[in-house]
């Protein structure tokens, strides 16, 4: 690659001659591992018209660098950054900066310290990924993915690629949620009740900025999606977790303070259970008692390969107390970063103001692209597809399970793609997924999933959506082992 | 387009039989305009599988809604609406909601009301776009990026596609951004000291949320760009608005309580002034005085065409305390939503933190996709092509303005791709802009850029970045003639 004659600058303060000002600028370009070998320097004309300076005031500089051998001539095609070039050190050494600004008083509010674990980005090279929530390369249709993207890359669609839509989202991809993909989950809503979102992430985020101050009340389940609970915290109102049991979250636990409830009612996160229909209704009776609102993270409706799933709490909902999220994460990838939220009028009108305050909009090309995955039907092969081979890994990993003597704590009723796992009272299982890592095997610890003091250790997830089912029985007993 | 068998839901409260329920189901779907003409229902065999009721039921319930013309058979393939069905009335009645929710009270936070004015959508349409920010499908490299963006779907990619990064950035962008983009701004930067945005606008609400609070007052130009207004007045910090001159921000003029202080020295925002070098160093020397912090949005420094753009802010700035905010919506395509932060670790740290709480990260093909366009030198091709038109139209436009002896406000010195303009006092462009769209004339009325309680109302931005050269003259002159 050629080096841009426009990253050359002549520092006004800078001391020595205009000569060695260019030497010093090229030979720290190379140590500091901004040019590398091979690299083409601009022509001695270029640069000196865009430095200003005379055009043998660089080719001087060029010649000493030459002789120094941090640069190399190719005949009349010029001059490249020499192969016997000195290497920047491997790790770079941080540049010292004297920063004048103390960080610790500039710093109006803070956001690190969540309780979001970090994520390993090399799962992939592992050989047993009990992980949660990545793609898997063999079940995904990036075959027609890749059509799709591309028929949204045409000149046809050349507005929906570029235009600033700014608070606005593609018609195209409102209109087939509206039409295609709610009325799956019996919703029936108007565009101006959608708004979508960079993933679920995003649609949590901006109902809790919404709906919450300092001085409200948010039940949440316990144990829960950790990521939701780091967005509370630091909306900074009063968190109130509600111990879940097998059929999710009970309506009379939550307190009557409440004013949002969070809830997953397909797929409790994490334990998979899902709520029955009678609860349903006796939560949304519980809301209106208490005139709560319910936020509903539908975030694997797809993924309810044993039996269809039940209607969304949504679908249920007569007086517009039901904000309903939804993700496209999980059936297509989480990269995409798509989502929507659904509620009534007077709250997407908020939560569209903030968002085209936060970011605008989504990608137009991504929300395109979707449109057409989802419109011609791909989105429907694709999770009848993933449908099959995670009934048959759910079959696998159950078995295997049993077979090495390890507790199931939860298992989605309609299907999913983990299941909850008890160890042993005691048992540090963050402790034992770090050892688990030495053998290949990545597992996800409980741990942080839980509100409260003392939260448990002895629990973990274990996903089987990344994993081919060959593996799981392999993994598992090295599990088991590691638990013994 | 097939109706989708999953979109079928029997309420378990309604009344009636089974089959008047899937009659009235389907008859409902056609009225409301969610089934179309001609698209396929799922078989019956299908559809009783599905609602778990028997077939013969299913049958009854299509033959009758044959017989009333809503369906049509086409002999085996099965039924569909029919090309007689009842069409939804044109404008959907809004479905009344009988919202049990006092929704005045159960919004916590209001983010509607803000200052940024309505775009309009269809600017296309209109034969004298002097509309400011949107890319020129005659400029845009379309067929390039086509083919980085199918690169990037590649096989080889799809880690890049399809990821949870969690918090993190896509590494081939960032480390373009510092080895290529940075250093033509005079800015040297690690990559731990770079944040990839969702558009400048993210870059600047990420900045406002971790530097302000109620209790820090942030420096702003007046006028300035209204969306930063909105965020900040949203951040509920005290603005000090600070009126600007033909050099943009006056350091003297910045009132000593200044937390934060932001600023567009390329290109002041929106009187296009270009802050010389002197002022530059003043303000640095002034932020350091009162211990500010100084934001940096950079917004169209690749723009340039008339001269090379001086240096950044940033790369004068030798203890940390200015906050670099880059964009690729000007160079590439506001659809696009890509910018970048660019500051020191500890700043960087808690804006990372919280983008993940946000919205984790922008979309890694989106990302993937510029880096390519970046690295295979697209960008400087595309740049360089939009600086000769850029010229030619500026040159022709500050001929039209003078010919129909309109009044030029503030032009950059470097280029740009917008005038300021100042009509006789006590025009209301507002209005103005109003009629002159019934003469296909698109311009942006200037009140809403100023701060203060009598924001005035006759000033206007006249941009050259998606009208034609042969257009411009014929649309001064109907500027002119509106004014006159």
């Amino acid at each position: 690659m050629a080096i841009s004659v426009e990253t050359f600058f002549l520092n006004p303060e800078a001391q020595g001659t205009l000569q060695a000002q260019i030497q010093q600028m090229i030979a720290h370009g190379i140590l500091s591992g901004r040019f590398r070998r091979g690299e083409k320097l601009p022509s001695s004309r270029k640069l000196a018209v865009h430095l200003g300076v005379s055009r043998i005031t660089v080719t001087l500089a060029y010649t000493e660098l030459l002789a120094n051998d941090y640069l190399s001539a190719r005949g009349r095609s010029g001059y490249y950054v020499s192969d016997n070039a000195p290497e920047p050190p491997p790790e770079r050494p941080p540049v010292p900066r004297n920063d004048g600004v103390d960080w610790s008083r500039a710093i109006g509010q803070r956001f690190t310290g969540g309780v979001t674990p970090e994520k390993p980005q090399d799962w992939a090279r592992f050989r047993y990924p009990f992980i949660y929530g990545q793609a898997d390369p063999t079940l995904f249709d990036h075959a027609n993915w890749r059509l799709c993207a591309l028929q949204a890359l045409g000149q046809k669609d050349f507005t929906a690629l570029t235009t600033d839509y700014y608070d606005q989202d593609d018609p195209q991809l409102i209109e087939f949620i509206a039409r295609h993909t709610l009325p799956r989950r019996g919703i029936i809503a108007r565009p101006s009740e959608i708004l979508v979102t960079l993933g679920a992430q995003n649609a949590l985020w901006l109902t809790a900025q919404v709906l919450l101050t300092q001085r409200r009340v948010a039940a949440i389940e316990n144990p829960c999606y950790h990521a939701l609970r780091d967005i509370l915290t630091q909306s900074r109102c009063r968190l109130a977790p509600v111990d879940v049991d097998a059929d999710g979250l009970p309506p009379d636990a939550i307190p009557s303070d409440a004013d949002v409830i969070f809830t997953t009612p397909s797929h409790q996160c994490p334990t998979t259970a899902t709520m029955p229909l009678n609860r349903r209704r006796a939560l949304l009776k519980r809301a209106a008692e208490l005139d709560a609102l319910i936020v509903e993270d539908d975030y694997e409706f797809e993924m309810s390969f044993l039996s269809p799933p039940s209607p969304a709490l949504k679908s249920l909902d007569a007086d517009g107390r039901v904000i309903y999220v939804g993700s496209f994460s999980k059936s297509l990838f989480p990269g995409l970063r798509l989502g929507y939220l659904v509620g009534s009028e007077p709250f997407i009108r908020e939560a569209r103001a903030l968002r085209a305050s936060v970011l605008r909009h989504p990608p137009g090309h991504i929300q395109r692209t979707a449109a057409y995955f989802l419109s011609l039907g791909h989105y429907d092969a694709q999770i009848r597809r993933m449908g099959r081979v995670l009934a048959e890994r759910r079959q696998v990993i159950e078995q295997a399970v049993q077979r090495h003597g390890l507790e199931v704590a939860g298992r989605g009723a309609f299907g999913g793609s983990s299941i909850w796992m008890r160890a042993a009272e005691g048992t540090d299982m963050s402790e034992r997924a770090r050892a688990l890592l030495a053998q290949s095997v990545l597992i996800e610890p409980g741990q942080n999933f839980f509100s409260g003091e003392m939260p448990p250790a002895h629990f973990y997830r274990l996903a089987y959506s990344s994993i081919p089912s060959e593996r799981i029985d392999e993994g598992i007993a090295q599990i088991a082992q590691a638990l013994a």
